[in-house]
């Protein structure tokens, strides 16, 4: 019972006795439960989202925490390589927040990139978000561009290097490699969005005549673009 | 004299001769100066911006609040019709905060679009605002392309509609009519930012193959547009 | 078929024939569709406001984005002159949140401000929001009120004439000429408030005596008021 | 009928016949009623929470403004004294957005500290705010430790006297006196959240073993305080 | 000796000899030294405010962490009494970044309101913060004004009562008993400013005529204000 | 030169002479030059900090953009593995803003993870930022316990498992097998700052009795510790 002595040194001016203890931690879980039942409502650590309801400006409503088990906060789908069988040869797997509710409110998310040789991320920007790149095999071709001056910001990335990219500008990921790389970004945001310039352009119903009144292409190159990516009009 | 008995009223129980007032409006005079000196310093109803000083992700830091006059807080810049003798037939005349450092921390800004016949302001994005548009003289079609499922979002829109693009995704304005058009954008931040979708392709020295490669398009629409563009690589 | 050799350039290592091509498209579509319809849920773009549900600190919830249309996205309310046949002789037309929901969560909204000869707007705040406003006809005599050292900034804006109004402070626009003006004001916020210091003051049920303690106004004054703005008690 | 001349002053154009002003009058409400009833939907001067609806990374949405009154925004509990009668001797009653849903959305809330004589806060960290600690009633030995270099700050802090805790960073409050002690602290956000690290290491079903791990405790120490402080495994 | 077993415990697979234990001690050290070192510069817990440097829309640069003993996070201004002798019978003093430059970055500050019997906080709003108002002796009748429909929400609160006041909404104080009053005021910001009305509109060189436009008052009201509040034109 | 006409096609208007194009492209560059040269000042995609100056509450201020290559944005750091031999068997070696200073206002950062067999990551928190996990090799057991209910949320993360830490909440993590492990962590802040319990605890000058008081701890287990961490009084 050597432990007594020192644990009454904290609790000064308490009695000793084994009674008196027991009717203390009675107290005091009584008194912790009070004020953790009293503010349970209001205490959000975290805000798992429910998908089932609308999403507001700051994100998706939270699911109750009693609800909640640890595999809200888990997300296993990165694990596994995209296909690569494609025209760009490459796979985004995203884990933002509709795929991976627990990041709802904590300003960030994450996505897999697979690309295989020749593997392409097209020109694309992330409108709501910052990203930190992350080559974990093989190595990357990555670079933005900046609005003022247009000037051009590449490298290639090797295993281990880590890039950012600002919110909002437009940037590129591509394989350098004969062999297939595989890379991790991170976002600023549980929801980055992301928009492909060649799908934005080419990928929906936006008149022909339209698009390259925006974008001064050639009329021949903006319908070879929708017809390769499903475009109408 | 019949307004004192209403004043006096205000001020129940000080004594009303002219001495003691006076004396009154010594004290509240010093003791308002005295709360308003003191707090003088930490008072910072704007941040007019100090462009001579480093730039910070807040904004630049503010101009002392004594060397401000009302012109800190007034752009006439927008009052002159852009130069549209251009290839775009369009001028954008910014009033963001290194035009108009009243803007600075103020969380907006605005800019002037002048479209002549034929006139268009391409393809582009302003990564750190969204945008309402105003149309003043003439007709714009205005769009913008949402990133989830590239749905295009476009309209002609008449003097006194107003429009919203919402932040980073990639929008375009033109000329719709036989006669010039006006337009006031404002953004939700003093810098929005402002990429050309075209420029940041052509306009640079980003080498002919990368643009390629990340866009789909013909090497040969590439090399045409860096030359028109003045491009390199 | 001299567009595909470019484009083979850039799909290299792919076979050319038709049939490899056309399933090289359906392939990219069937992939891309995946990726867009797996993250479509948390793709949020825009959050145009469900006025139906509550309101929330962040702005209102979303509407769903299949329902939504370019028409949430264009205003022409601004378009029609206010009626300034009242005491006032000016109108206030808003586009904020309740009227424009397309701007919700976006940070910014707008107003028409109609002046006939003589019009004013009473000193007034936006509790929640920074103003720019731009003459678009007559002259306005604009001006507010810092909180440090009251000082004054104020100035008649002309036609193309911005000016901006720090947050929360006390401002006032008046028609300075002999002509009707008009003017348009941005806002740094969906929802920014109007709060008239006289209607605060006289067209509510806030007693006269509670007013003349807090303002040190005459009674008479506040009682007369109070009579022209509606206001009991 | 003195009132007259001035306040047509004011109106200067308007004849002054009492038939016309009460037409102007008329006139005035029935412009303002307009201006205020269509735009009243979207003036959210305050959010008070509804807390029967889902919570979100903003805050709980909102109730309706029409069903709210004063009692919304004033809360009494804080003039209670918490029982200290507990193994601390100290109690905490807080007044955040679950106990007082006036502040929701309004970026602060507050709590009562009672400290009887040995009375201890144990240490503990605001997941979500920084504090001011203002004491009113006897001294507190108060101090927080600094991430960078594991700096200690700490002070005792007597009647009038505030204190500020950086978001995030443990802190503890300690009576340093031999009469009862009273302060109270204000935090940054409506919901804070409060982590006392005992209790986070020995109230619950944590392993022992995994405590042991990422503590360097001595697993007698950690058993003798799960058992105090009510914790299994 | 019987802890080292147990703290061996902690550190399996490692010898025991005390030798071994001080290398192991040394290296530790030397390994969070490392860590921490390398990210001194970066782990900004607090950034204390360097008054000398320009403010930025943030706040003031930090002073450096080495030179801020715990006298940077405490204030004692607030523990004296205002001087009250003066035409409101009320003080205010407050401790904001300028007074108390810890709070600087942390989103917090507080001031201290003095009333006497009949004394009153005169109609006033904070552009910058939301308020929270303790009564820590006597009674204070207190209210705000909302904008949306100029609702009064005003009450009497007694000690230990608290009230929130939405930012940037007129609200006001006043001693509603016939013994001095105590309260202290939290706010949401470092620097929530404050606009009295009757200060700006009665205690600069805002012209007479201007301030009868803009708020309807009677000509000898105003000039009546301005010569009690040191007000010139 | 079949593409002069499409060309020719999206200029309308114009005639098509070399010469005539040529003074186009001139004007188009001076156009476009003119408006980059006006609002490069006030274009800032990012802000890269310069440590060399007083950090702000948002950030260091920007270096300016001509001084800064594609280096400021990619960091190296990561791809090498930390020094395990120590205590904890592990090492954090961080991408911070202070290391990594292309993250400065971005919104976040990055750590690698090293943890030998048996290497831990012992309780600690991050006041600044949550926190994304990804492991790329092992095993790592990784937890965060709740403020609300003291709730534990743990999980045994494989290769290519991510798991998500909310803000400020005490989390470990360690390694669960007999091989070594690495994982990489995503922060929602560039500084996110880095408490652990133990050495906020045990490896500084606060004295015995006082952590003591505020842990509950035996005075002897705060003893060891504090001689194995290095901490005195």
């Amino acid at each position: 019972m050597n432990q007594t002595p020192s644990k009454l040194n904290i609790l000064k001016g308490l009695t000793h006795s084994h009674t008196h203890l027991m009717k203390m931690f009675l107290t005091i879980l009584f008194t912790f439960a009070l004020l953790f039942s009293s503010s349970q409502a209001s205490v959000q650590d975290f805000c798992v989202a429910d998908l089932s309801l609308s999403d507001t400006p700051s994100g998706y409503p939270c699911k109750k925490p009693s609800t909640i088990t640890v595999d809200a906060f888990v997300f296993s789908g990165l694990g596994v390589a995209g296909n690569t069988s494609n025209l760009i040869k490459a796979a985004v797997t995203p884990a933002f927040v509709a795929q991976f509710p627990g990041v709802n409110g904590l300003g960030l998310s994450m996505a897999r990139l697979d690309l295989a040789v020749g593997g392409v991320i097209p020109l694309h920007t992330h409108p709501g978000a910052s990203e930190v790149l992350l080559v974990t095999q093989g190595s990357i071709l990555a670079g933005f561009i900046s609005s003022s001056a247009n000037v051009v910001y590449y490298k290639t990335l090797h295993k281990g290097d880590i890039m950012v990219f600002p919110q909002g500008l437009l940037h590129f990921q591509l394989n350098s490699e004969k062999i297939p790389a595989l890379a991790f970004a991170s976002f600023s945001s549980p929801n980055p969005g992301l928009q492909i310039t060649d799908f934005a352009l080419f990928a929906n119903d936006l008149p022909t005549e339209l698009v390259v009144k925006v974008t001064f292409l050639d009329k021949a190159q903006v319908k070879k673009l929708k017809a390769i990516l499903g475009g109408t009009n």
